[in-house]
C-alpha cells in the first residue's frame, strides 16, 4: 500500500496539489472526508469539528483567560477527543490497505509505521494571499488584512497542534521526503512533477 | 540561461546530486572549479581558499579570543575578500550564458537575478553519517565522533556565512523551489526525479 500525505502551509496550494496528486495516481483521496468522519463518529456538527480543530490547541487543565467565554471552553474541552477520534479515522483510512493521499491532520505522524511519502507545501506571503483572494469576493483591501491574520492563526495552530502530538517542528525539512515550493508554478503543471517524485520513490530499489 | 544551484547540509550527498543532474540535463558543473578560480585569482594556494572559507565567519572587527593565534587571524583578515572574489568568480560563470549547475557558495542569492532554479538538500543524522564513513577509513568508533563534530561544525558555518551574505535563513524552505531529504534514497535514482522537476520548471507557463 502506497500512503502519501501533504502537509502544508495555509494558502499554499497544499489541498489542491493533494487533490491532482490522487487523480493522476489513481490514489483514494481524504482531507474534508476526514472531518465529515470523525463529526458523524462524534454525533457533532461537522462545521463544529471543524472549527473547534482550528483554534489553537491547549493542553488541558491550562486556563486561558484571554478566550471567548461563550464558545472556547467547549472547544477546548472536547479538542482532545477530537484529537482521538481523528487519530482513529486515519488508522481506519490505513486500515483499507488502499494507495491513497491524505491532506493535512499530521497524518505523516500518525501512520508513519506504514512508511508514506510525506510532502510539506508551502509558497511565499503574496503567493499565498493571492491564492486566498481569488477564492474570495468583495472589498480587496479589507480581504488582503483578513487573510494575512487567517494565514498566520492558523499556521500557527497547525506548529502548535503539530508540536503536541508529535513533539516535532512543523514544517521542519527533516521531517518530509519533499518540500515543494509552489510560488510561481501553476498547481496543474507542478502535479506530474510531484506525482513522477513519488512514483519514483515508491518504486526505487531498498 | 538555465542556472541550477545545489545548497546542502554536509553529507547529504548534494554534491553528488549536483554532479548527476548536471549529467543528466548536460549542463556545465561547478564545485571544486569555483575554489580554484578563486585561488589562481588572488595567488593563494587551493586548499588554503579551501580552509579559509570552511572557518566560521567573523565580522570583521570582532575579536575571537578562543581562536588559535597561529592561523585564524590571518584567515579571518582574508576571508571577506576571499567572499568578494568568490562572488566575482560566480558572476563569470553567469555571465558565460550557459547553463549550469553550481553547488553551494550561495549561488542562489548571488545569482537570483537570473531566476535559478533553487534546491536544499538535506538527510538525516544516521544517513550523512554513513554516507561520510564510506568515503573513511580506518578506526570506525573515532571516525564516527569526528565526523558528527564536522558536519556540525560545517553546518554552523554554512548557516552563519549565508546569513552574512543574504541576512536570510540558511535552509529556511521559503527560499528553495524544493528541498529534497535524500534519506532512503540512492542518489542515482533520486537525480532523475529532481532533473525531471527541474525541467518541468525550466519549461512551465509563465
Amino acid at each position: 500500500m502506497k500512503i502519501i500525505t501533504v502537509s502544508r502551509e495555509f494558502g499554499s496550494g497544499g489541498r489542491e496539489l493533494g487533490k491532482r496528486l490522487s487523480d493522476i495516481l489513481g490514489f483514494d483521496y481524504y482531507d474534508r472526508e476526514i472531518i465529515t468522519a470523525i463529526a458523524k463518529n462524534s454525533s457533532l456538527d461537522e462545521s463544529f469539528v471543524d472549527y473547534a480543530l482550528e483554534q489553537q490547541p491547549v493542553q488541558v487543565f491550562t486556563t486561558n483567560l484571554r478566550c471567548s467565554f461563550a464558545t472556547a471552553p467547549a472547544v477546548h474541552s472536547i479538542q482532545p477527543s477530537l484529537l482521538l477520534e481523528q487519530k482513529k479515522v486515519i488508522d481506519s483510512i490505513a486500515a483499507k490497505g488502499r494507495d491513497c493521499v491524505i491532506v493535512g491532520r499530521n497524518a505523516d505522524v500518525l501512520l508513519q509505521d506504514y512508511e508514506p511519502f510525506n510532502i510539506f507545501v508551502c509558497a511565499d506571503m503574496e503567493s499565498r494571499i493571492e491564492r486566498c483572494l481569488s477564492r474570495a469576493s468583495g472589498d480587496e483591501s479589507r480581504q488582503r488584512r483578513d487573510i494575512v491574520r487567517n494565514i498566520r492563526r492558523i499556521d500557527k495552530v497547525r506548529a502548535r497542534t503539530r508540536e503536541l502530538i508529535s513533539g516535532s517542528d512543523w514544517g521542519d525539512r527533516g521531517q518530509y521526503h519533499l518540500t515543494v515550493n509552489t510560488s510561481g508554478w501553476d498547481i496543474r503543471e507542478l502535479a506530474p512533477a510531484v506525482a513522477d517524485f513519488a512514483g519514483k520513490w515508491f518504486g526505487r530499489a531498498k
